[in-house]
């Protein structure tokens, strides 16, 4: 009687409960994705240990593991997808957080357009990608360090911005710190942030606002 | 030759660049607000100091000044609203912030739907206005003291949220800063956050948002 | 003589000194508990490490382990219970933390009433166990992540709230800070916080409430 | 429409609203306040402004200002009082914050024995006071400084301590945060800690607890 | 006996002891100036108040006020000027540090190059100054809010460029740490950092580099 | 009732109790000092505002003001002096809390070696100074800004010396919290710190030392 | 040549320079203890790695390892002891530290007396041993969690008081800034403090004031 | 296509892209290099494991590993050397960083003249390199714990200072930030500073400002 799944939730926000696996022992993590897949035809777990997949396999055989993102993964009925959601990254080490993002708007029901390692240190590669940025509806800007790209991006373009800062740094980095402040403080409007490597929180968020700018509510 | 006014912008972002009036001189204010004037029909310059109106109003004697939300506003062509944003808070010492929120979406073009003082601590007084949020396209919640109140809204409208911490508490709330880390961590997915005391922000990016899901790109 | 066991605190504080074993040797804990053991029928020690317990137990060999809670517990003659303590948990991740607040009050003396999981992004799940927590004399209330559940139950029951901040979270919630941030600024009067994952400290306190309520001083 | 009062919470916690009067305008708690007056015997507005009260008072005239606790109160049926809280405080300015939780818990009902300026420095100035202190049901200990207080009453006496560290002192004291933090990691069990400064949090909930102690659910 | 001149100053680092006045008293200053003035034809005073300025002409009469840069200034023998120094700022509210920097070189004797409000949320507008910048030796960066700017700027020049924080911005800004975080987070290499709001530090090691690339050492 | 002195401390430690006076009105400052005034010869009271001065020679008209140091003083018995502290500042903005240390040492009884504005930006200021702090058996070193002085100085004096960090400085100095890290993190052995600006702290503690080097416990 | 010994050192301070091994490579800390083993009989390094041991009693057959302070020693001449230096501790797992104080001072010619485990959640412990504080020279008390044994000690014995912060504690201890803040912040004058388990610094400064209280300069 | 390597760099800063290996895998890395080294005769790889150091080898064969300095470097076109660099440290255990910054700038055409271990504990050491320092035309100074030696340096020779802070410490170091405030906050003017343990980024600097020393640009 460990966790109470929010069977509301399906219904409130179009998505079942996803599952936060960090802090929680692979005997919850079963349990809990046990009772939901047999409910829920889609599901999702976040921040997954490699060495619970083979446990959680063997009573979900078809679910699958996304390395890079750390992700569980059911996907029994992929949602029908509509609009573009694009999602961007300064630098190869955010990888990670990039995906976790991509890959939750995409399970959701979202096209990605995924363009990474662009950062501001080498501004002229991003200037290549305008157009497509102008395309999608809306933009999650991945980015460690010194975390400029989201407030760079939202300048030059008219699309909501989702900033995530990552914990990629070292020194006066503090894990994330420094980029969480720089996107906070981002002289551009049209941008909001998200905590430093949530990933999943940003690709949640684009993908409500990709439906709505594709005319679901 | 203190300041290079962006035009580009309203372009690239639909809305002429704002202007933010902290730390500049009268003079400054007047000399950018003027030449903008007569450029632009519709104008926005945030906090704003009160006793500087009445010079800036005689160079531009349509000008009007906005006193809880600490604003400035030409408005000389109204843009022509729809859809909704709603702007929520948690207490009734949020509104100046709220209002730039929502003096701002407006502005550019967004209906605007007031809830005030719902905070978390009479929860009740929430479950009432669930229906009207569900009805706004992108949700503004103001907050200050432990800033809880957008990650429950975000837990029972499947809507965009938009969080704003303010600097309203004392003692451990540092000026803001333990709202907006209660922001940054909610267990809600659906959920963004800018600034402390960033109404402007907020409101720019709902309006932008709303017109996404009005259709208009 | 690295240790001067506080005989005094049984008489003032009803209850002989817990060994908090965290920066402890086992050889030191052994030593501690071992003399304990021969003048207290109970005995409580927190933040101990599972490979400990073996050489305990040769010492000891009636004193139990309690692996979610890191507590090794004697228990010889089980106190007489009194009245309710209701423990509760916005996620799962915080169990170890509320099981050891749970088995310290209860070791004391007081029934528990556990309800976990009940996190506030999906607010529903707490509203059916309203009445339970009335019923209780008193409530302690764990949550990680934003830590918004104490400040929402104080507003909902009129019972002392006894807020634990746990470091289940991450990025900006800085092992607990944002959690505790939170908790310390509610708007809820009626509720008081201890330290992040001090579960023991909690129980100890709302035991020394529940007795009091229970007519007992 | 500025701000709903929460009716229901004079049910729900025995207490109409208490009004946070920082960052209100005069006029917004003029209207509160009167609105409140109409339907509640007692008041307690906390955090006013001496020079608000003049206004106030021509809309209420039977209300009272307590200036060391800045505190606007309306008692028209005193509460029947019962059981004893004690209020200890460190050092001589810590007055405002120990009377703002000396005055809310006796407006509410409880008994208050007030003793002050006996912090550690001279601690021999405690001793002298122990009996007081078990006699109390439940003790606010006010400190700033080095905020030790707290922790070395409940090192002496087996009673729920609410500790409440002010932002007295200077330095690396941090407006508070270095008495908050000794509070927060005291070793004495039986202690929970409020927001710095937060006087009236620390005399509601001793208030709540003194009551359950008198036998009143 | 308050001060003692640091004579040695002018022969190690080719200036005198340049006054820092914050904290001083109008006597001090006055003393110090004074027997400075007796011995060398050039000198600076920092961070000056406005009301002391007359009392100081008094008994300097040819010492000048630098309203904007807050600075008093003696320029007896102008230092011949060469080479360039580029002093860049992203708003218009950050003219004081920008000056207090331009000057500072300027009375060292660099040619300086000023280019103000290019900040990034309007990137372009840094696009056609590219080619000054490439043409001076060294590039201060004077930039608030999220900060950007030097990195940018580095990204796209090679010339050491000396990036200056500045305290301008509000809420999670905390008074110049965030776009000082950001500056020392960035991913551009031929960057360096100094103090929030410290003009002054830039401006002299500007010169010095300035210095070197024009073949004095 | 508002304040209790600390009587045993004459006693104790050689001193009546120190009066601190930030947050205490006009009114509790005279009633203390009068009480006291009446039991001891010598009296100090700290902190003080210049305007409380007349009300409180009022009462006891042999009190002196000593602005610089902020200090009331009465010295009826001066104390026979003994052996030699010294007291160094590094800028002509330290005055404050230098003279705080000095005055309160030698109200206490030791002779004083006033040595400043030596700080490490122009270290040779210091080497001629050497045998004087070899003379003195304690050495209290006051520094803001970067704070190294009392690092250098115990690398060159074999005497213990009391670190005092000052809040002078600005941008990431942080009031002080950049000296006083500096001067905790020294690598130079025989040095420990007090509060930031705690200069009567320590210039007590600088006596207590050196009356011991005089043979005196 | 990635080592300067510093043979000054010696002259200045009356003690050869102590090596800090912490971030050295094994390699180094050889070479650098085997050169200073053959010009001084008696050494100190300070943080070791016990597996360290070994190779360097290979080259330095009499050096001694001290565990539990985590030192190498080698004491050929053994200094002659005189006056005594207390060194209390308030937990046992703040043994380390402790141990590490004691150990130095030892060394260096003091006379120790430990009394340990004697911290304030069980107050009257220490009062039975005020007598040895007063008897010793000067008094290091070693304290985590709330850090609150100096002060109280320094409140009741006239003796310098050097405070030693430790790491021990959790949660919003953060690592020791708790104690060590409580320390900075106290009351009672008569002590300063060192950085977070410094105790050799503190051990050090301890035997330097012994020694002037025993007439040795 | 997880990197976009920045061809333009070489072009607009003179030396190419240099690959920031933590956070990325041993495949990201290999590829990158691989792919970089058909075009470009030298390459640097910062924050490399030595793990992976032969699979690295295996693709690169005349690439080489310098384990003190964590780098990966090609070098098939030495670059001609003008000019001097003197790299500094503090202590011995800052090699890591101090060589990190004379690796980059000897492979970029510096000269470079080490000097290490020569703190400020025993500052004498220091004198006896005055000259050296004046010699080069700029001095990267890298320090640790209290992090002085920059700002004293810079008070002594008149060339620009690079001030590096390390992680080298403990306690209330933070990692590093007090040395970084150190720095931040030097009262010498001249000096700039670089992240904490970015010995790469004050190597590359100096390089460039040593360049433009020599006449290049
Ligand atoms: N990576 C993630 N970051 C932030 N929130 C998450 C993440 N994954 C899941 N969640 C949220 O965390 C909550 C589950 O927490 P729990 O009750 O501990 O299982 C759900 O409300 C999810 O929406
Ligand atoms: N209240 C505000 N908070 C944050 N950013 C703002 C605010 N008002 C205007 N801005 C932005 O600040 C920039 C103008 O800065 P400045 O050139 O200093 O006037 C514009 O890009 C605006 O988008
Ligand atoms: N400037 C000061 N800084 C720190 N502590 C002080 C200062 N002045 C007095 N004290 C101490 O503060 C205590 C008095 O506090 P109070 O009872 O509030 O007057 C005494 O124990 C003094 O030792
Ligand atoms: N050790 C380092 N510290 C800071 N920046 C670095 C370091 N090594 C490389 N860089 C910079 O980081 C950028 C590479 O980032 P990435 O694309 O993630 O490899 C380049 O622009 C380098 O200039
Ligand atoms: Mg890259
Ligand atoms: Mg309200
Ligand atoms: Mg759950
Ligand atoms: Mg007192
Ligand atoms: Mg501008
Ligand atoms: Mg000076
Ligand atoms: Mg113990
Ligand atoms: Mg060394």
């Amino acid at each position: 009687d460990f966790a109470k799944i929010d069977h509301h939730r399906a219904l409130r926000k179009g998505f079942p409960e996803v599952v936060f696996c960090q802090g929680k022992t692979q005997d919850q993590i079963i349990t809990i994705l046990k009772k939901m897949s047999e409910q829920y035809p889609n599901l999702l777990a976040t921040r997954v240990q490699p060495d619970h997949f083979l446990a959680v396999q063997k009573e979900i055989p078809d679910i699958q593991y996304h390395p890079t993102a750390r992700l569980f993964i059911l996907e029994r009925k992929p949602a029908e997808k509509k609009g573009c959601v694009a999602v961007i990254s300064a630098g190869t080490a955010d990888l990670p957080i990039a995906e976790e993002a991509a890959v939750t708007a995409e399970l959701a029901g979202s096209y990605i357009n995924r363009i990474y390692d662009i950062g501001i240190a080498g501004i002229h590669r991003l200037f290549s990608h305008l157009d497509q940025l102008w395309q999608s509806n809306v933009i999650v800007a991945v980015a460690g360090m010194e975390g400029a790209l989201p407030g760079v991006v939202s300048g030059m373009v008219g699309r909501p911005v989702i900033a995530v800062p990552t914990s990629v740094g070292y020194g006066a980095h503090f894990q994330g710190l420094s980029a969480l402040l720089t996107m906070l403080n981002s002289c551009s409007p049209g941008i909001a942030t998200v905590n430093i490597d949530n990933g999943f929180g940003a690709g949640y968020l684009a993908h409500l606002i990709n439906q709505l700018a594709e005319g679901e509510k």
